[in-house]
């Protein structure tokens, strides 16, 4: 048997998606080439763009296709710091981002002379919004998640996308963990100067994403070339990743609403069943606004890494935090920034549901797990 | 009828690339998480890496999967340059350069101080040794094309590398024209820190691509995140891409020399047939070390642009140059720089074969041609 519950690390991809690809890759040609053919891809390509942005709330032109959610928020922070207003030096940044927002910033530190001005998260990893505001003015960029990968807290993205236009800080949104889960719609956050996505977290393929920017924000390319997608992404077009993210979201907007009732059905199943077995389990992260497949749990008194690996010989998949990070056994950063003990932040486990999780699947974790636990804690405690 | 001859721009998916992505797509995990789906996936992705190492001539942990030709270009030679020696400023940067490179050095001249020291390419658009060696000593790192992608003439990249090490300049090479049509061994040309290869080119997937990182070099990230790939390269691995890529460029090195015999010999029926009915047609670049595939024709008299629409109308497909620079009616900088006229410049026309072409293709062009210069001579001369 094998039970997947690690769809925040990357979601099994979708028929729709799977069929937009092998479609788009029967059409020869290059989108930059004049030729028929390659004009044929142009218009799947432009197809492609303007389903995608219907989805995200943006124009057509709006929508910069990428390699992913990694070098789209690379592509926006350092854009952005290259293109900034001068005089400034400061990046906003809240605690418990993403490693690919950290590792950026942390890049621009130490490399660009960049002077980081960071933001508490509160104790359900919420990023506190008048500290955000309050750490704005003067500064050269700002970075929020709207949703939280780690912990699935949603953040209140209109107020910090209010705070940043007023404050007149060119903001990025990473929406990466949350598109096709709650709400994203770059339109509606006015004052936001670019917003990551990427396609394999909701079904899509690996290796594509895109980066919303605003037309008003000019950010400094990061791969320079043939001068494709405004001359902000050069390279040759991936039509089929194109084509194959576009139906992903596409489909995944259309179930959005019933698949979050579904899924948040779901995850109280496991977590009241998780608990009645095991009382001493917390729910981490805001009990209401969070992702819906989202269940974020502390295991007291048990490494979360040795709940992972026994879980993994009963066939059930979990994470521990990011699968980004995973492989280096280092507490979450996001659960520390949470007011968190170093200890608490090694005993948590991650279980993120998705399309193909079942009730079946929720009752075979509820079942491995106080095994599990009694044997982590006992491991713990030798 | 559909004739494609821009196999340079990109190339058809092969059956087996096609068929490793599917298989690849059907393995679900993300290759970081340590759960037995994560671990399946990153087996997958190791066995890839060593295949491709294999055709490439280097380790497999020197292989950096990337997005594509462009990000391996970009990466490379931005982070050689953020990695250079301490007290140099000079980049050597041979003339007839893809756009991915130029545009690159262009920005590292503008934005962050690189001087540029150009490199003459001769009659036939071979990159000279001797100036390349001499503009060398001092430098911050080199440049250069295995197989310059419009001409199709192929450089002594085995001297270049050598000339690198003897100057002790890191060096990139751009073997993305190269790569299935002519032997690439990064172990053979030592001295190279860096070769660009690019999946699309040779019937893999577009958006797929590799940077062979020597073990001693150590360029600066362009993607920063969670670490994947040495450090070098973060983002989420795209596993099915990485197994299509592989599988495409074991299929074209093990057709290498055969096909390359049968694209020589169309491309002679073609460039023969040609010139029988049009005798002031010229071939440029190398008549002999060039790739078999590319025809690069002058229609002294014609708009090479014009040719292309003709042709287009007649169901063929073919360049000017480079797809990346399509669509601007630009003349070929490689072509002036061979020394040529600006209207020599704009006479040309690329045409490349690749494993789908036939006879029949080279026949139909042949016969299409004629009248297409004719008309196109009649209407430059209005």
């Amino acid at each position: 048997m094998s039970v997947y519950l690690d769809h925040a690390a990357t979601s099994p991809l979708r028929p729709e998606a799977r069929d937009a690809w092998l479609a788009a890759s029967d059409v020869v040609g290059n989108a930059s080439s004049i030729h028929a053919g390659g004009q044929a891809a142009r218009r799947l390509l432009e197809q492609s763009r303007e389903d995608l942005a219907g989805v995200l709330g943006c124009e057509p032109i709006e929508v910069v296709f990428t390699s992913g959610g990694t070098e789209s928020v690379n592509l926006a922070l350092k854009g952005l710091w290259w293109g900034r207003p001068e005089g400034t030096d400061a990046v906003v940044l809240p605690d418990g981002e993403h490693h690919a927002t950290l590792d950026t910033v942390e890049w621009l530190a130490a490399h660009e002379g960049a002077r980081v001005e960071a933001v508490r998260i509160d104790r359900v990893g919420r990023i506190a919004v008048d500290a955000f505001a309050a750490a704005l003015p003067g500064g050269a960029l700002a970075t929020a998640l709207v949703a939280n990968n780690e912990i699935g807290t949603v953040n209140d993205a209109a107020a910090l996308a209010a705070a940043a236009l007023d404050a007149g800080v060119p903001l990025h949104l990473d929406a990466v963990a949350a598109l096709g889960h709650v709400p994203v719609s770059f339109s509606a956050w006015r004052g936001t100067s670019a917003l990551s996505v990427s396609a394999h977290k909701i079904g899509g393929p690996v290796g594509v994403g895109a980066l919303v920017v605003a037309r008003a924000a000019h950010p400094v390319a990061l791969l320079h070339g043939g001068g494709q997608q405004r001359g902000l992404r050069s390279g040759t077009q991936d039509v089929p990743g194109a084509a194959a993210f576009a139906a992903a979201a596409v489909a995944a907007e259309r179930e959005r609403l019933a698949e979050g009732e579904r899924l948040a059905a779901l995850r109280a199943r496991l977590v009241a069943g998780v608990q009645a077995a095991i009382p001493e389990v917390e729910l981490l992260g805001d009990p209401v606004d969070r992702l819906p497949g989202n269940a974020h749990l502390l295991f007291r008194g048990a490494s979360g890494e040795t709940l992972l690996f026994l879980l993994d010989q009963a066939g059930i998949s979990v994470s521990t935090g990011s699968a980004c990070q995973a492989g280096v056994a280092e507490p979450s950063h996001v659960v520390l920034a949470m007011g968190r003990s170093d200890a608490e932040a090694r005993s948590v486990l991650r279980l993120t549901l998705g399309r193909t999780s079942t009730t079946a699947d929720v009752d075979a974790v509820v079942a491995a797990l106080p095994g599990a636990y009694a044997r982590a804690v006992a491991s713990a405690s030798r």
